[in-house]
């Protein structure tokens, strides 16, 4: 038998190109270079990923966005996946600030995938061992991946920024509808006991299947709302609720959320809604283009590089941080 | 080669000891009997179990409910799952009304497990095919089998009672806390748009983390309210609801549930609360003890009867169900 | 024990929207309507899709085609596969007419991914059962799925054009480099055993690493030279063996491929190297944009269709086609 | 949606190379040809294999012995079985009448393999959906498959000889070491409560660690000794044990045993032990040079084709066979 | 790429609830205390765990004990196990002193399960990835787990105290049945070479599958038996067997056990049973209700908690034990 | 919780039979000793082994060869990893360097194995976590083992050895067949950009599939011909093509190839053939009776050491060595 040696090891950052300045904010957070790669498409779309260096034995972190073009990104994360399973990484992190496909987390008729369980399989097959996600649209996602995922909140962040520029008095957390109301009790805790309201469509009883109009349940009148949910994708039904809770007296609305989709055409909807401001992070890259006056972006690098310094050292140094994972 | 002959398929139910009840009203529905079994438990509590007819290359139809002791029950469920994988069986389907621990469906803090899925895992392992279930805690837990799942609905059933003893005039649709707000919109739709209410926690801002009261967000006075949950398990959440809706001013209370656990004091306190009438399904047995005067039982076993045949012959008769799978 | 009932299977077409024209012949050959549904792209990308009928029990086949943006039509495959199976399809064959990311085949250097495994893992990972395509990059992809690949070509229909409108003397077939004289031999062969040629890069034995010139090794004066390949991209590679040829003393070149990729700017390259015919099939979309005048495109479908006959009838037609699956 | 069309299969019988006669009377018995193939050996021992007919949608039986060179046999059963699941075989049985490296069932120290166990597994690893086999070493085995192992046992026909040709009259079963009295104890309800005895290894207290003597334990003395072993390989241990019992008085020894693997130097010890009659089934190839005087062969086939016909028949007929699978 | 740093590892240790006593005694002889947890009970018997401190990157042992009611216990070790999958525990060994279901290690006729192997199968889909567990029921059993299984032997603490206390002179090792003479056999090996003996059941010849009588084949007069078992559940046969043993003049006899089960009436059997004493250990609690006055219990903790860090230390260390694992 | 400690790790190496010469000069550049087993066979073919060390929490490296008779080599091999994986090896890698049925890695018409895609699911199966092999039949066959693959290529080697003792001037490298010429063309930039030629088959237009000869493409007058081929068989297409090659007008004929199978009658033909030298390495053992006067065999074993060392060592000493894995 040869001699017993000490067992190493080293911590690798990987980036897919979908957001390259959120890599390079982890990157610095962390205090460990992106590992360089080639990475290009072919003239069909097919994506080729090369390492630059050797990934034998690291414990590897690959940070991958999922802006539009949505499936592009997330093949090339699963293919990068792939070439670490390959190339002899020891652990593979899948890490997705923005979990793809989450809305589609259940059938809502017969004949439906359920594509975020899908997505889970994909990481998994493709050699991912665990994963680390921010705000999943639900929590049950998480049982989706069979291994450990740490399942990060941006909700703490969104609530101090909320709390150090508008106080927690005379302020109501509202829900968009009435899914996300469990959440907003959250936040309702989070705001010091704050009330809650929830925007409901409401149908006419006499013509059967047909909206009505959308009414605030519970009390806003006289209030500064502040409008939550976890993700804003073209803006629709966040701005109407804005209306709404104008209509039913509301003083002012706050909007924050942990993912911008900001698709076409959400600037520009956000932008005259009437909210005072909108805050959200960069989990999804924000272009010029979907900017917007009163936009406040967060950046979520900190609580990634924590959470993957975290899962690095084996939670020797939990102690430092109020992770929630 | 041999010559080409006619494949063919008959359909086997089979029961666990649970609630014999149940699986009689199946099989009359059904017009197949029940698959008769030896099924005794040792002195320690393993349980043996063992068919008294072939089951090579049947469609087997296997219906577990799971009252308490239910780690039994389900345990009792995989062994004859295991049974008929090793005896031949060509298709394995797993029903159940209740799905036990549907409740654990997320980590709600780190270092927790998330038994609803390990459940999906036990019965694909032990040799499931597919799953029929009645009314999940959350839709999502669909999508922690690697498999078919028929997700069906006693909504129907429950709201055409209330709606055929009531009306739905003056009805108002609450939810007992901020979670069911979702679910609660799908029976104010199928009350004929009936407006919505929630009970939500409020805390005192003074003092952090402590309740200071359950309060009703919505407007509930004057108005037959239908309380409804996917499960009553102690029945204090509900009862406790009742009192704060009637403080509320609530005309009458109307309780419906799919799943009636009623643990201890259930029975007590849901006769005692002040409700009018509590309305529950069969997916659990109801014995005597657990029954209280203003309680009405539906029974279950026409829709599982239904979807069962449905299963079976493939949907070359689904234009005869409205099914919901 | 119930009565036995015979067992009856149907044929469901499913298809992809990457290339409806395709699934339109398709369907005509097997005189199986394409089965309705609802597909769409939310704004950031993400896919939904609905079947419009049950799927239940049926023996279903997914037919997408993967050109540009190739990841979107696979993760749509991927989305229709798993509703299929959650849907209770009895049996799920995808059929890729072209196999995306096949040329990804190896490593060819370390630390690169095996895409093309990748590919067959997703599939396999999403619900597929068995495998339809045509001509593979490598024959050994075949071997990168768990199950049965049925591996179709379309070189003798390639063959029949060339042989039906070139004749078979004085013709050379030439593999536009090293990797394919393999398969230009079968070529060779199907065209009455017609001489073989190939163009090498030759390199500077002086200047290390440095290409010198494509030559061409054997003979190919005053032959009508057909030059083969099974995919087309950017046209960059085929467009220089024409002028190799040409250089050569070649008298004629007609180039044959199956899979038309024609990235830009394949068109305008082919139009003008100076082959006199090119001709591809149609398991990729050939716009009108990325015509031009000298092709000649053969359609894939009726071989396609067979092949989903053949799969469905379970061989006990076999005798009816030629097929080499 | 096309038409449903009646489903329809059929039985394929497949043999390898390593004992054809006994394929031979199996297909007779079961009234279906053996499939037609090429199978050779490479010079290197690499096998190729392949049908000369359609396999596609067959109820697959593939039926091989596992005499010297096992490891051979073995392996070309594994490849017909990939070659099988790849041609699209519905449904794929291994036949092994000797399951090999059955002795290999547990770690008798550390550090060992189970290699039972994985035979199981690389068999399933092939595409094996389900197992038939004969006589296990120990009943146990049954589990290491994961899925029906249809478990025949050749007592009855071996009992049934001895019976009709010795009687059960002053006749004793004997199990030849501590590890298959049980075995021995049904075959002792066979032959209408038979006594029972086994020979043991004592060992001398003074000296620890040495085999003193074999000894009888129980009473053989002038009785008619059945010596039973599921398996005899040289012959040693069931040589000896003749010897033991005819020195404790028994006055006649007569051998059963399923697998008659008889490696050298079985024939000679055997014909020269001073049993009277040895009694084997031929599932493995007893050739000439292995057979003896007293040697009787009864045929395993009509046992393995009516068990093949309850598999493929699905037990439809289970009515007419009183197989105990 | 970042630096290397050391690696580094830490045993954590799990305890169930069904017999803390067991899990104490193992905490005090590793020197590592058991991991603080919250488990409890819900109303209708769903288990909630939670551990209180992180299990990142830890060694986890999870000991489980499992007296009735058994399926509750083995579920809460599944819960556990998947606890620890979910909260990245590095590694994951399920400790099962009694292995459960392990007599049901074969079908004894068709249609019946394995459960010995379903409890494997649904400990590794739980997450488990080795098994540490005492004298399974039957070797085979470790085969039924996909991964390494340290099989412990408690027959050497019982011999050791035989030894001691009894001498081994004159002396007969005698096995209950026929299916443990084997067992019996390495029982007589340890004792210097006792002879062995065991109980048969004989029937009468004259009245087919009725048993006679329980008949003792060997010779124990006048010796003091030890008579050996794996497990004693309700005591029948065991007390049984003393009779027989007494009245073929056996001069004592010491009952040997590994797992004392003692479902009732064992206590008052053993006890009464003429029986000198009864030694088992404590694999499974023993509570006041079930001792008896001859009943010694000896310790297993030892043993358990030496493997443990044999495991943990990878062997780096197996000079100083004499495991047979 | 207890301290964390050091996790410590150390390399075990293990050999199979097929070819020990081997495994001594891979221990002897390693420094590793090979570690003591016992490995023997049963009279009826079964293969026992067993190892005499602990080999807990090892990186295990199993080295086998694979000459005739290779289904035992492999069962072999397989039975060694199944023993490390439940004898609790950390991590285990297969060392093939001759990778067995590597020829059938696709199929070449319908109803073949791919043997090649079954040989690594069996290794996957017994417990193998990575391969490290040496030139591949093709190159795609890395694919098919789902995990790390390490493909050494001993052309360098080779390479060199021709240089030195040929030079590069004059040179041309030739493919036997059409299939080869991609690694040919390797071989000709390796030897300073030689030209290319290859042998192909010939038919008679007149006579369909007949071979009509065998015919150079390409230019080998008065050349020193390097002759390639992965491995060389019974030599009879590789001295087929040394006819063909001096027929043409080379002046000389070097043969190289990485496997020398040398299956008779090679030796015979290679020795007679015309070739100048026979350069092979010992991937495989070549016994006196398969050599001959020209043949030069170079060692892999240098190449293997350096492998396993960097595999151990997690690549922290890449940079040492110019592996091309």
């Amino acid at each position: 038998m040869s001699d017993w040696i000490d067992n190493q090891k080293n911590l690798m950052l990987f980036s897919g190109r979908a957001h390259p300045e959120l890599a390079q904010e982890v990157s610095a957070a962390l205090g460990v270079e992106v590992t360089p790669q080639t990475a290009r498409d072919f003239a069909n779309g097919e994506i080729f990923v090369r390492f630059e260096q050797s990934v034998r034995g690291c414990d590897a972190f690959v940070l991958q966005s999922h802006p539009a073009p949505l499936n592009k990104w997330l093949m090339e994360q699963l293919i990068m996946i792939d070439a670490l399973k390959r190339g002899s990484a020891k652990r593979i992190t899948a890490v997705l600030p923005f979990y793809p496909y989450a809305r589609q987390d259940k059938k809502h008729r017969g004949r439906e995938p359920i594509s975020a369980r899908l997505i889970a399989d994909l990481l998994k097959t493709a050699g991912a061992d665990r994963i680390i996600t921010v705000d999943l649209h639900t929590d049950q996602i998480q049982g989706y991946f069979d291994g450990p995922v740490d399942h990060m909140h941006a909700q703490g962040q969104l609530a101090d920024y909320v709390r150090e520029n508008y106080g927690t008095e005379n302020t109501c957390v509202v829900s968009p509808d009435a899914g996300r109301v469990k959440v907003a009790e959250k936040w309702a805790d989070a705001l010091d006991g704050s009330p809650l309201a929830f925007v409901h469509k409401t149908r006419d009883p006499n013509v059967p299947n047909q909206v009505k109009s959308n009414r605030v349940v519970g009390d806003v009148e006289g209030m500064t709302c502040v409008l939550i949910d976890d993700m804003i994708d073209t803006g629709g039904t966040i701005a109407g609720a804005v209306q709404v809770l104008k209509a039913a007296g509301a003083k002012d609305v706050i909007i924050a959320t942990t993912h911008g989709v900001f698709s076409d055409p959400a600037a520009e909807r956000l932008a005259n809604c009437g909210a005072r401001e909108v805050i959200a992070t960069n989990t999804l890259p924000i272009p010029p283009e979907k900017q917007f006056d009163n936009l406040t972006v967060l950046s979520i690098a900190p609580l990634l590089a924590r959470t993957i310094r975290e899962v690095f050292l084996n939670g020797s140094v939990t102690s430092l941080f109020n992770g929630s994972a």
